[in-house]
């Protein structure tokens, strides 16, 4: 579907983008008007989906990230309980995994008292969660994207 | 150390990265050029680290994505294989947590029979690894950026 | 209750079950009679019960083979749930097992996507089950059959 | 790939693998040639792999089935391991799963006291193995087979 | 409380219950009076209860021996629980313990079917029970009575 | 193998097996000589494999009860891990199980001190362990033989 | 906000809390009336809260102590379970955790005895409670103080 | 050992360690030389083990409290371990208990980013170490001494 030349622009925009099509043609030895066709292409198709700035979460002041595994009084309470979830702007991502869990979700908060209010008054209010387990990351070393 | 329309600026970059300063300018009500001087010093606090495009992983063809949670034959033996997957670019995110696990990646492959490859032949050929334990993701209802 | 000759019988048929009575007694020095009494001794002994023709399940579709230990929220509830999942014919086989399940089955689907509404949609709204847990095949080296 | 027609016919073999092309084609409102194209057909596809008889497990004395779920000392162990099961005649099954297992396996034993002796003189005997953890099935209620 | 004679005393009727004061009495150099008292005095003070016959259990038909560590689904439950245990005369041990069980009990069953009926008929039709974990038994290398 | 007397004789013995045949004879009305001939019988069978004084652990001195799960480092320790075991007094009873453990003992000490030297000098002191895990029974309510 | 002199003065209160402020100033040279500042400050500033008189738990008769792991039937339980605990003055310390329990508490009782009472009748008494799993402590080589 | 008097003049100590004997004297109306005789009495018994001030751990920078599972490769490196552990001020109590871990420790530390020093760079670098188990205290609501 996407050939090598698609695939090098994907990767320049990657890392950066808001690079122009003039530069990325020069580094690619093609025309700027091929660089905007294929990339033009590739929004349509919906390999390009938007275009994101990335923060520094440990700068706007999110010190603490956690795993959250969740399990249900009832494997049917799953949809109910995903729509609360996704009220509390905190659940940066959720999952729904093999395994022992019957939600998994990737939090951020600000401290280790955010996240205790978190857990004890938000998630754990939630009526059809029985219990959660929580994986805190105490480091990240490796966050990449996919190779396109 | 971030007021309200630095906010309101991260806010809107997080949606669209490749936004104008004029067209931010006007939708906040200030001048163009206050919305770069406040973009460039949050570009010099560290807090926007650059512009990615986002890429749909099922049109590029990943169709898996899973957690795996690696358990070493020796915690000290973190920092050498931690350097083994950084060589695997399947491995996009990798997290030393609290909890069972010595570390805790997350993976994108094209099948299952890739993640069989990757397990069998790439990340169980670490010789410090003794067990993993694959958490495969059936759907991702929830992905979202932090709230700057 | 057999003898070698028979269970050189039930081995051949376990290879190739439409293999000629003649075909056989000349494998094995005896008359075609002698078969032939041999072999339906054993089918009405209960011994044979069939003979199935064995399908290729990837050739067919079916890319994945997952296990699921099925936790109920209260044991008495097993012949229930054991007749709602009669009816889903993913379910291939089911088994109830010493250790923490209450009930253990494998099951084929087509892919991921498959695996996720069978869960959602049909097992998880099993009102009496509290929780799943899934082991999905990336492999599966050895299948034969017992030795007669 | 395969039409309604073929499962049909597909169907009727899993149900019966020695029933003739006349007899299927009078059920099927087809001619005995069509049925034989067809059959012929997925056998060259590979979609049709044979015939087997089916045993009574039972009646052959195996009163005892188990799933045993291998740990390994090192993962890399997988692929040596894995030739020193094949040449177990009671295990039938082996499966590379994701969960907490290293190899997952299905085997048969004639009783209790032959299942300790698989397990302490010849599982356990595997250098490579940690430790093994064994579910008894105490019943089999669903065994069938997938839907063509 | 009790000196070394005493000790002597029921360590010899640990392997033996039927044996003759006299017979004791010469063993230990003492008189057949002096047995008589200190056997006495054991019994009133409660150290020696009773005696019982041995039964060799795979002669009476008992082929399988089985922890099982039951969960109930509220810790308040075990009162009643135990009561309805009480009744089974396949439940030979209770136990209240420290760890992850709610009530841990050892039967003794005479095969893999008695089993199953046990726990699938009387075992789990406890309303009060979540679940159960069986740990069967396939080798009893040690069994002895504490030194007195 | 065994009737109904024989099996009410077994019975007896089990509650106390100093009765007189004479007395038994009585109860069950028939000739001592009868009961004779039975417990002979039984004897010889190997049915009752002896008599024993069953004495109070706690007058003894023997406060706790616990189970205790070993781990071992290889599967294939287990017989040299046995004989250590069974030099050690405390160890009651041992069993070779399904499930997680690779030895699951049951022992009785005098105190929570006594438990404490005999995990850490002896049981873990032995090499070929790598952990060790400990059930303490706060309770016993059920205690019986088994009905012949 | 300490400085070198203020962690001098809180290790030396650490270990003995009833020294006079005279003894402190010569052992740091400094003034008495400096050492009066000091730790009046802290007190002020809440670092120092008191003086507690230390007691050996086992010559009082406290010969047990545990850590309790909570799991509650619903995690919205939390806060009134916590009021039930606060009641019971076996109860030393209450944690709420990341990890599998919904609450995990510290106790000490005299006996093994007294742990089992506490826990049938007063902890699993509490309805909300699901289950309990309990670590013993059997030796506690390490107590000491955070460094200032 | 000791009586009411005692345990009221002990209760009061927990609370202030530097009350005067003069001032319990008045509270229990009973001598000054009464309170003194029976507090150096319990002193002799070991019964007072020291007086200590209690600090604010958050006050002075400890944010971050920890439960630490610790499993070895070996039960036997047990001391060898524990001597390792006792040079690391920020562990101020491990245990040796029944259940899962073959150490637990509690500790306290400044930061999610000194924990994670701590466990990568100290606890897991030494050798005996498998894997460790982190349950991070997100609130601890009860804290209180035992009843004397």
């Amino acid at each position: 579907m996407i050939d090598d030349l698609d695939k090098q622009i994907l990767t320049a925009l990657q890392q950066n983008a808001r690079r122009s099509y003039a530069d990325l043609a020069k580094q690619f030895r093609v025309s700027p008007a091929t660089v905007h066709v294929r990339v033009e292409k590739m929004r349509q198709q919906g390999v390009i989906t938007g275009t994101v700035a990335t923060l520094d979460s440990r700068k706007l002041g999110y010190d603490v990230t956690c795993f959250i595994g969740i399990i249900l009084k009832s494997a049917g309470d799953y949809p109910a309980t995903l729509a609360r979830l996704e009220q509390l702007p905190e659940v940066l991502e959720a999952y729904y995994t093999t395994g022992q869990y019957s939600i998994f979700v990737k939090i951020m908060v600000r401290s280790i008292d955010e996240l205790q209010q978190l857990l004890i008054s938000k998630i754990q209010a939630i009526d059809a969660i029985q219990s959660t387990e929580t994986l805190i990351s105490l480091q990240q070393p490796i966050q990449r994207q996919i190779t396109p």
